[in-house]
């Protein structure tokens, strides 16, 4: 079998706003890279830039770095270029430690925030840092308690008792987008705050954190913002609940004024309470170069082409063998879906280590899922006629039935 | 005036066994830097190092380096490294986060390892990021209390209520070195645990964990460690805990199998419990370079130089004119020093902007503390003379008079 016309996506390709984006990534010749959503590619300039930082600013500048190049303002200079990226005016959102830890941060200062209330309420298909991270929480000894609740039967669950609704805006293993503004809504109007994990939806497509009036929200910034491996997270407190809420992280860096050194802890005025210990400034230095190129990029863009993309693709897959028992689990209708595709197979991991040694890069989740992400800054339409391509010769010549190796599976 | 006999110290350089270890680290030529307990120097190959790992590893290997390229190890083959530096066996020791969070991590599971116990116990000279973490602890809702109490009336303030003692091996204004054997015996002895940070004496003595039985450490690696600013801090679980106690901030890379996806929460065994996120590759990756000059240090030498540099200096600053005002308040006996020494003057601010600005870096503690940091791996005997004269010039021309300009201060 051969796939139908792989010129008229060579086409679609000659014809993309976005085409030019993808010369400022480091995509290795001849591989296919539909993991973005995973880790995001090296951006042009970026170890130049981490060169400079290394050899100039610690190197020459040492201590004085931290006011002579800025490093202190890190955290708000990076966090107020992420913030036009999920909808949120400026003074709501920094860069800081890791998505599970801001998730500890505002989950915790939502609870305290909503006095007589104990339970975070979650969905079981949510990321697993942030059912652990919640599970800590709960087990911290501070009277919470966590309940899970698939997202559909959250309006339902919303009791008296909740205080907290902590979920994803896209689900890591469907791709499915919840939708923000309802969920909001309703968790306003039974009186709880809500935390939204915009860990696949930050860089994938346009977030509206302030139209949506959420409370708080954290994301990570290694995949579709390409940080680089593990790279700052971030977290947004919505400037109405900024001065009532406190982290209970109090690290100096949240302090009014870190150095005065004062013995008692007085927070920040508004997100920036939210810092905590000292900001990792070679892994920041590298997010914020890598935001730079949102200032030339549309997003709305962004989200027509992923979007298309991910048509493209299911349509491709559709096409295939039904023999070959590929089965899609991704929402088909475009609002419903983040940016990427999971395909069920009872052998996907072991397809997955088949396309890799093809040259096409997804990822395998358990117990059963294939997933393909879109990045459309730097995915082309080809590349989706070849990914499937390969993933047809793969199934038809039963390729993937060689033995599996041990890998220890990848970082979401 | 002129300080006698420069020609002494240029004689001690010469036979200094560790001179060669200062070409192991960029120094701007001109420079005395005496700033190394605030952040450490670039060390020789770590922007090479880093270059690669960004160019290959990031660029090249994509996804697969997490496993490819080992980024899944580096907190816990970094903490190896660092384990030796501070006397603990192997197993103990993994490289995360910031010191604050790490602190946090320890000293609430010491508080839920202590049933019954609630009062955290601390130093009022302790640095204020250690006070403000457990400040924001105590006030959690999990009913703990903190309370203050200078060290040597420690012993006497162990109640049955004390749960945790959190204490500075190394005070990081006065430099004064606790001993760690006595007091976490003592602590010992009234049921307490016992939280050390090793922020001032990680890499600047030798540190032994092990040996004094002590139950938690925490420390930062961008002091004299060298591993850039910001660097990933560290932390210590002694091994006969491990297995009774938990980390509240319960993150994937905490998990018993991160990659298995499970919705509950299990800590893997040991100290790899204590990881919470993703970790920072980047920021990882340079202090995993940095801490290579080790495996050729004899840490027993560098403590030798270090009190050696600061006993020459406190003999130089002791025979400069009394008129000037300077008061030593580093402790003189060399087992109560760790490897600052700070110095008072009403206008300590003024004449270190002065140093700085004469090729001299220090700095500066409120109210009226000037700190000179000796880090015996790139520090000179000569240096010790040169920044002595320095400092004379300064107060004999009272050049520090000059109006004071707004910095926002440096990071501890």
């Amino acid at each position: 079998m051969t796939l139908p016309d792989r010129e008229s996506f060579l086409a679609l390709d000659r014809e993309d706003p976005l085409a030019g984006a993808r010369e400022r990534f480091a995509i290795p010749d001849g591989l296919i890279y539909l993991d973005g959503n995973s880790l995001g590619p090296l951006p042009e300039g970026l170890a130049e830039r981490l060169a400079e930082v290394v050899t100039g600013e610690w190197g020459r500048g040492l201590i004085t770095s931290w006011n002579g190049a800025g490093w202190i303002d890190l955290p708000v200079r990076v966090g107020e270029k992420i913030a036009p990226l999920i909808g949120a005016a400026p003074g709501q959102v920094v860069a800081a430690d890791s998505t599970s830890i801001n998730l500890f941060k505002v989950m915790a200062a939502a609870l305290a925030a909503r006095p007589g209330r104990t339970v975070i309420l979650s969905d079981p298909e949510n990321f697993p840092t942030d059912l652990y991270m919640a599970q800590g929480l709960a087990a911290a000894g501070i009277g919470a308690e966590f309940r899970l609740c698939p997202v559909a039967e959250i309006p339902a669950a919303l009791d008296r008792n909740v205080a907290v609704v902590a979920l994803s805006h896209v689900d890591f293993k469907s791709g499915r987008l919840h939708d923000m503004a309802a969920i909001t809504r309703a968790a306003h109007a039974a009186g709880a705050l809500i935390v939204w994990d915009l860990a696949h939806s930050a860089g994938a497509l346009p977030v509206a954190l302030d139209d949506a009036d959420a409370d708080f929200a954290v994301g990570c910034s290694y995949k579709y913002l390409n940080g680089g491996p593990g790279a700052t997270a971030f977290l947004y407190v919505n400037r109405r609940l900024q001065d009532a809420v406190v982290s209970p992280l109090t690290g100096w860096m949240g302090h009014a004024a870190p150095f005065a050194f004062d013995r008692a802890y007085r927070p920040a005025p508004g997100v920036a309470r939210f810092l905590c210990g000292t900001p990792p400034i070679l892994s920041l230095a590298a997010l914020d170069h890598a935001l730079d190129i949102w200032r030339d990029v549309d997003p709305a863009r962004v989200r027509e082409k992923s979007l298309a993309l991910a048509r493209q693709f299911m349509a491709l897959v559709d096409g295939l063998d039904r023999a070959y028992g590929l089965e899609i689990v991704t929402p088909r209708v475009d609002a419903e879906r983040g940016s990427h595709v999971s395909v069920r197979h009872p052998d996907g991991y072991a397809i997955v280590q088949a396309l890799i040694e093809a040259g096409v890069i997804g990822d395998f989740r358990e117990p059963d899922l294939m997933r393909f992400g879109f990045t459309p800054l730097y995915t082309r339409h080809v590349d989706i006629h070849d990914a499937v391509a390969a993933l047809e010769r793969i199934l038809r010549e039963g390729r993937y039935r060689a033995p599996r190796f041990a890998v220890r599976g990848a970082v979401t």
